[in-house]
C-alpha cells in the first residue's frame, strides 16, 4: 500500500495525506454476533535537512492541504519558532501552541492543554497535530491526538536526539501519572515523522549523550556494525552536534531509527510476545528516573541500566569480558554514568514485581551475549544478592575512574604527566 | 475467524478469550521507511438471561482464567454487588469497584479513578476491566481501559436499555470535557458484551423511556419491522421493565442490537465518509444534554432531535404528514417529550457549527423519508427559519396536547365524559 514515490524529500515534490482504513465484518447467529474489525494504518518516516527552509515542501506536502496543530517545545519555539511560523504561513490554516512541559510534569493535564487548544482552533477530525520537539512534546501530542474527538492524525518532527531515534517514531504514547511512569498512554501510531539532523546542532551536550544511549541501546543488542559506527564517530558526532562527518551522522541516525522501527514491527502493539529486544536498557531505568525526580534524564537511565544489565550477563556467563569492557567504556566516553549515587538495589527490586505485570508475567529482561546478540532473563534468573554484586562492580569502576582521573589532574597541577 | 461455536450462552459451555492480532511491515528505502500496520479485533455479543446466576457460566467463560476489575455502578452495586461478587467469588483473582458518576461527572478524573484501582490492584495487561452498569459506566471504564497500561482488554454488561442498544456494545468510548460532550474519547471496541435483559426488571420507568429512545431512532430510520413491533408492545414491555412477553422483549433488544451493530460495521472507526445513519437523533441532542445541565438525559434528548428533524423533513417535503404523526406519537405515547422547554434556536444554531467540525465539514443531518428509511441533509438544506418554524410546530403540538390533557381532566372532574 505505502509505496516510496508517495514522498520525496527534495523540496517542491509532493507527498501522500494520511493512509488509515478499517474494515469490519458482522456476524449474527440471533444470540451471538460477532463484529470483527480490521484498522490499516500508514506511518511514514522520511530524513530531510533542514525542513522549515521556506524552499523545502516536504512537510507542507504532509499535511495536504489540511488545517494543522503545531505544539512546539520552548526551545524548539525559542529557537526555530519564528521560521517555523513563516513556513507554514502561506500554506493552510495552521494554529500554534508553545508547551511548557518537562518529563517532571508531562502529565495528563498538558494532554488535557493540548486537546483545549485543538477544540478552541477548531481543529478536524482529519486534520493533524504537528509536535515539533523532543520526547516530551510528542508523547503528550501523541496521547492528545489520541483522544481529541477520538482521535486526529498527528506528526511527529523530533528535534532531539532520543525523539530521532526513539520517541519520535514509535507507535506508544504516554504520561505519567502519580508515581508511575507512562501509566496512561495509547498505541497510536503517528502518520508522518520527519527526521531532520540539522536540529542536533543546538542541542546541548548532556542531551545529546541522552540520545546516543538510546543509540547505544540498539546497538548493543542487534546492530553490531552500528556499534562500530559509534566507535569510530561517536565522539566526533557529539562534540559538534552531529555536524560532521555528514554522512556518519545520517547513517547512525537512520540506522538506528530503521532498527528501531523494525524491531517495533515485529510487535508493534505489543501482543501476545512481551519479549522485545528494545527493552534492553528499559527494566531498571524507570526507577532511576522516577526516584531521581526525573533529574537523570531518560537516557542516562537506560545507560544506568545498559551497564547493570551488561554487568548482570558477566557474571552468568553470558558475556565476555572484552565485550563487557567495550560496552562500559563506550558509555562511559560518551560521558553517560554508570551508577546513580542515589539508587537503593532494595527500592530496584521492589519495583521489579510491577515489571513483571506490565510485561504480563515475567521479566523478560534483556541482557547481551556480545555485541549485536541478546537474551531475555526471567525473574528467576536474577536475584537481590546478584544485582547487588553487580552493582557493586560498576561502583568499584566508577571509583576506580574517579580515582583515575583525580590521580592524572593531580600530576598535571604538580606538572607531571 | 470468530465462530459462534467459540461462545454459548447456556450454563456450562466454554467461550474464547480475546481475540486480537496485529502484523506490521516495514519497507526501508533508505531515506524513506514505512511502517504498515494492521490490528484485528474481535467483540463478540452474546445475550444471555440472569447473567451472574451460579450457574450461568457465560460471564465467568468470557474471562477465560484471567484477572479482572469489575466495575459497577451504585445502582448496580445496590441491587445486585452481593449476587455478582458470589458470582465471581472462586474463578479467578477479580477485585471490584464502585463508580459514583453520573452523566454530569462522567469525566476525565473518573477515568483516572478508574486507571489508579486497576494499578492499585495489579491488573496484568491481558486482564480486563469489567463493567456493569449504564453508559456512564461503561463510557469512563472503556476509556479507563484503553489508556491503562496503553490498553487493557475490556467487557460491557450493560444494564440499562440504552446500554443494551447503543452504550454498551458501540466502539467508542468519551468523557465530557468543559462543556464539550464526549469530547476526549477512543475507539476502542470492547472484548465482550453481554446482554442481560433481566437487568431492565429494576429499571426505573423513566430510564425505559430513555432507552427506548434508540430503539425508535434506529427504528425510524432503517428498520420498520422494528417499529412495528414498538407500536404493539413498546408500552407493555415499558409497564412491566421488559419482563412480558418474553419473546417480544428479546426480539426487540436484539433486533436493535444487531440493527446498531450492522451499522457499527459499515465504518466502525468512522473514516472518511461520516455519514452515519445512528447519528440520527444525535446532531441537536448534545446541546440540549448541556445546556440542561444534563437534567435532560441522553434519550430524552435524542427524542426531541428526533422529532426536531422528523418535523423539518415534513416542512422539506421529504416526510409525509402521515409518517410524522406515527413518528410524533410513538414518542409522545413513551413518554418522551418533544421539546425541551429551555430551547433556544438560536443558541441550537450557534452549536451547529461545531457539530460540522466533528462531522469533518458537513451537518450530514440524518432526517427521516419515511418509516425505515432516511436522508442525509448539509448545512445549506437548513436554516434557523426553518428550524425556528418547526419547533413553533412541536410547541403547538405540545400545547394543544396538553390543554387536551387539561380539557380531559376537567370535563372527567365535573362528572362529564
Amino acid at each position: 500500500m505505502w509505496n516510496s514515490r508517495d514522498i520525496e524529500v527534495t523540496p517542491g515534490a509532493r507527498c501522500s495525506g494520511g493512509q488509515i482504513s478499517a474494515s469490519s465484518t458482522l456476524e449474527d447467529s440471533g444470540r451471538l454476533m460477532g463484529l470483527q474489525s480490521r484498522l490499516d494504518r500508514a506511518h511514514h518516516v522520511a530524513m530531510t535537512r533542514n525542513a522549515f527552509a521556506p524552499d523545502n515542501a516536504l512537510v507542507r506536502n504532509c499535511l495536504a492541504g489540511r488545517d494543522a496543530l503545531v505544539v512546539m517545545s520552548p526551545s524548539v519555539h525559542r529557537l526555530y519558532g519564528p521560521r517555523i511560523r513563516a513556513y507554514f504561513e502561506e500554506v493552510t490554516d495552521v494554529h500554534f501552541m508553545v508547551l511548557h512541559r518537562t518529563e517532571a510534569s508531562k502529565s495528563l493535564d498538558a494532554v488535557v492543554e493540548v486537546t483545549e487548544r485543538a477544540a478552541a482552533v477548531g481543529l478536524r477530525r482529519t486534520s493533524p497535530i504537528v509536535a515539533i520537539g523532543g520526547g516530551v512534546c510528542t508523547d503528550i501530542s501523541g496521547l492528545a491526538a489520541a483522544l481529541h474527538r477520538r482521535g486526529v492524525p498527528h506528526f511527529n518532527v523530533p528535534t532531539t536526539l532520543v525523539g530521532l531515534v526513539d520517541a519520535g517514531i514509535g507507535t506508544k504514547n504516554a504520561v505519567n501519572h502519580g508515581r508511575r511512569k507512562s501509566a496512561l498512554g495509547t498505541f497510536y501510531p503517528p502518520e508522518h515523522t520527519v527526521l531532520d539532523i540539522d536540529f542536533l546542532a543546538t542541542l546541548p551536550r548532556r542531551q545529546l549523550a541522552n540520545g546516543l544511549a538510546e543509540i547505544i541501546k540498539l546497538a548493543v543488542v542487534k546492530d553490531r556494525p552500528l556499534f562500530e559506527l559509534l566507535d569510530r564517530y561517536g565522539m566526533r558526532l557529539l562534540d559538534c552536534g552531529f555536524r560532521r562527518p555528514v554522512r556518519a551522522a545520517d547513517e547512525i541516525v537512520w540506522r538506528a531509527a530503521a532498527g528501531m522501527l523494525a524491531e517495533l514491527a515485529r510487535n508493534q502493539f505489543e501482543i501476545g510476545d512481551f519479549r522485545r529486544k528494545v527493552d534492553f536498557g528499559h527494566t531498571f531505568s524507570p526507577y532511576i528516573e522516577v526516584a531521581s525526580g526525573h533529574s537523570v534524564l531518560h537516557g542516562e537511565a537506560v545507560a544506568m541500566d545498559i551497564a547493570l544489565s551488561a554487568q548482570l550477563a558477566h557474571a552468568l556467563g553470558l558475556l565476555t569480558e572484552a565485550d563487557l569492557e567495550r560496552i562500559l567504556t563506550m558509555l562511559e566516553t560518551t560521558g553517560l554514568a554508570l551508577v546513580w549515587p542515589g539508587l537503593s538495589v532494595d527500592a530496584l527490586c521492589a519495583t521489579l514485581p510491577s515489571i513483571v505485570e506490565h510485561r504480563n508475567g515475567d521479566l523478560h529482561l534483556v541482557v547481551p551475549t556480545g555485541i549485536g546478540t541478546c537474551e531475555f532473563l526471567g525473574a528467576a534468573d536474577i536475584n537481590p544478592a546478584l544485582l547487588r554484586a553487580s552493582m557493586a562492580e560498576l561502583v568499584r569502576r566508577t571509583c576506580r575512574d574517579d580515582i583515575q582521573t583525580v590521580q592524572r589532574r593531580t600530576l598535571a597541577a604538580s606538572g607531571g604527566q
